[in-house]
């Protein structure tokens, strides 16, 4: 049972991961707002989960403004759900301050699947406190993931390092590019070619689609890490997602890449590096809660102005903290 | 003394930084490329410096690639020279994996520059490993401000959170616009609206000038938080730095608002905050090293295989990392 802060309203967690796991869209949106909001019954949701994660193949779909990533997630999950799957979708946007939103139906492409039982959808804002994207998005990703998806799609509207933080949090990276977009040279400076996994070619009915494969496979032979045995060379697929040509293309190539990661260990190997990075993030969140709070609440600001008085560096500063844990 | 790790080269710090503030240009280059590198001096160059800090105003430039930053740098440089003023510029590029560079007339723009021992210039690339600026910025902020410069000069080539995390550095920060690079809303979405303190409107000979004052105007407006008595209203100024034009505008604009900010207090605060979070970075990657080293060095890698495995979720497993400390 868990209280909420603002409302009163008590939660009975195992009721509602049960209910998320038989498919409740009211019991998933509960969830994921009850890890977004840092709930005081975050942590008790967190341990409910744990059991039973590590079912969903996370697919991170990045590309600039305009190439259609919206309209690839919409038609992605028709694909998806003509195979039976179930199917979550996690838009984030970090440069709107809002967040939350209807679970389903709350983007104008995803109306098609808003009277769909088998697909939850959630829009999330928001960066972290430390600048880096939410905590709250990962834990959102474990509902989704708990909630019995086969897939979650994890599409995000920012540009830059919004994109690379996606990346590691997907265990499949889909890279969305179209011609006009100049994004050759905006993934290569933003390290995108390096993590995308599948490359696709959104609008390949336009004029300068082939210089766009062209540009791809280039950078792509640039790289050579993909040159040794066994290693993964990410496909490059043409869609026109208007229109849903190409999309089956997308779905094998996402499949053919968990088949390859699971023979490889991959899967494993990215999930614990994710896991890691997770369990870190958290850990110095309550280190720099504690930093506020040692010593009163001023330890900080008092070394603070010692640096800025000139009686200390803020290395010696920083050792001090540390110290004073 | 200081013995290099790389090049077994020993350094007498106290020589270095007394060199430094009598404005040796090679003591200069050799303290940033020590705390640049964090080197085994690092913690003794830092202690070293802290007496002689404060004195400089660091002035942060930020803006779209192609408005001219470089140019306003450079044109700054020159009026400020003429002023009798001892100048820094630190040229970041956070897209850039190049660091170091000569410490004078590294940069094309910069070669009028290079011959003038009143000037000191650096380029430094670099991303942390945080995802972060370097944080040998804020380090190389020190070395310059020791160095007896009256103004250091930032300016960075990123765009976006880079732009941000330049003006967090800054007791003042300037936000360059030009008429066609619809800086407007890019920079409205970054935030760098709230965090201008100066606007510059350059290439104001060209047509749509007026658009770009309006726009500011019209921006600064919806903020707000200006309207307040005593509080800053960021004056626009118009320049043509290719000519010059209106470089003393920009000039004078700084120092009104270093005035301002001695007269309330301001720059007390902002140094106040930016120490602050310069101390809780160095502590938090101290514990983030601690991390990787409890229990021999597998306690992270443990927790994570433990939370991909369902026999943990993140926050408890966060919980006894901390607890491990």
């Amino acid at each position: 049972m868990a209280v909420s802060r603002r409302t009163g309203r008590v939660d009975d967690v195992p009721d509602l991961v049960s209910r998320a796991r038989d498919g409740s869209p009211r019991a998933v949106a509960r969830l994921i707002s009850l890890v977004e909001n840092d709930s005081p019954a975050l942590r008790e949701v967190a341990a409910a989960l744990a059991p039973f994660g590590g079912h969903a193949q996370v697919v991170g779909l990045t590309g600039s403004p305009g190439v259609g990533k919206s309209t690839s997630t919409s038609v992605l999950v028709t694909t998806l759900r003509e195979q039976g799957k179930r199917v979550g979708v996690l838009a984030v946007d970090p440069s709107s301050p809002f967040s939350g939103g209807a679970l389903l139906g709350d983007r104008v492409r995803m109306q098609d699947h808003a009277t769909d039982e088998g697909v939850f959808i959630r829009s999330m804002a928001s960066r972290g406190q430390l600048g880096g994207l939410s905590a709250a998005v990962p834990q959102a990703l474990r509902v989704l993931d708990a909630a019995a998806c086969d897939v979650v799609l994890v599409e995000t509207v920012g540009v830059g390092q919004a994109e690379v933080e996606i990346a590691s949090l997907a265990d499949t990276t889909l890279l969305v590019v179209a011609p006009g977009f100049g994004d050759g040279i905006q993934a290569a400076k933003a390290g995108i070619i390096e993590i995308a996994d599948v490359f696709v070619v959104n609008k390949a009915d336009r004029d300068g689609a082939d210089q766009v494969v062209r540009d791809l496979r280039y950078m792509q032979s640039l790289g050579g890490r993909h040159s040794e045995a066994g290693s993964w060379r990410a496909p490059i697929v043409r869609t026109v997602a208007a229109r849903s040509e190409g999309v089956d293309d997308v779905v094998a190539a996402i499949e053919k890449h968990r088949s390859w990661m699971d023979e490889h260990g991959e899967l494993d190997r990215r999930r614990q590096v994710r896991a890691a990075a997770e369990i870190e993030a958290i850990a110095l969140g309550t280190v720099r809660r504690k930093f506020g709070h040692v010593h009163g609440s001023a330890a900080l600001d008092e070394a603070a102005a010692r640096v800025v008085a000139g009686d200390a560096d803020p290395y010696s500063a920083a050792d001090e903290l540390v110290a004073s844990l």
